[in-house]
């Protein structure tokens, strides 16, 4: 088990962190898949273009409308606003995502990147990458 | 693989089954993860904040808002009302989620749970753990 | 690790791949879970009902409106119109999804199946099949 240490800069932000996975897999050792786990709660991972940085704004941008900030939220955690969005967020994206591996490296499509999704920062934050027989 | 039996009470319920998985996990030998998975259509599965009740009632709200009881749905089954959207929060949670172990241990997040999400209740509900090498 | 190959015929459609990856397993020798991966950054792949295809409609519909094609997208690469909602719509679905085995038989529920989900067809489109122990 590694872990990836990052600091988001934005409150919602998608975080390309496919090279970091790949090094902390070192030499995994004929294992069949990497898991990627995220321990937070308005924080998640997910799979999707890296070529062009757009897709991610965009998917920061439809996460923003699917979830509404201006809904009645009941968690009230921060003095300045909700996070409950966050929270609702990180479960649409999901908290782990577990990625094929062909002779150690990460067996991702063409255009596939693996992204950390911030949705409460900017915050330091932590990644965890663990490889399976 | 060892079985969580549940019964939930309401419509929409996130019940925290977060001790229920450590103890099916036993003695789970140095297995690197765990695996649990909802055998359901209506059902699901997410990690998301125990520590605060409020954000397992958020979450249900917003999956109600997210997907629309009202919308025009072609699947029909029950006689009192669809439950085509209760298959589509299924899908929008996932019916699995992979933990890493550490000792044996689930390693998840200072503030991290795990929910069975059920979308069509009340119901007489099944969760299967399996642990990976 | 095995590859399914298969051709989509619509821009939205979920297709039952639950024969085929049960196919690409083989004999798994006492295997605990196969991974279902795909490679695309527009396409997915979820479980859920098999019995009602009408299960399946009502999700493409849903991620239709889930993902609003009119939103104000950054991303656009064919001239024909955006596929950066076909991008979200692969998030919220998910590229992986990871079954438990039980003697090398896939444990899906009762009225489980495995589908596909393409978000941006027509196209010929892979699939990733691996046991882990």
């Amino acid at each position: 088990m590694q872990e990836i240490h990052l600091k988001t800069e934005r409150k919602t932000q998608l975080v390309d962190i496919t090279a970091q996975v790949q090094q902390a897999l070192g030499d995994s050792n004929g294992a069949a898949a990497a898991l990627v786990y995220i321990p937070h709660t308005t924080a998640g991972v997910t799979i999707n273009e890296q070529a062009d940085p757009l897709v991610a704004r965009d998917l920061e941008n439809a996460l923003q409308k699917i979830v509404d900030d201006g809904w009645d939220w009941k968690h009230v955690e921060d003095p300045d606003g909700p996070n409950a969005p966050s929270h609702v967020r990180s479960s649409l994206t999901s908290t782990q995502i577990l990625v094929p591996l062909q002779e150690g490296k990460l067996a991702l499509g063409r255009w596939q990147g693996i992204f950390f999704c911030e949705f409460d920062g900017p915050r330091d934050r932590k990644v965890i990458v663990t490889s399976l027989a």
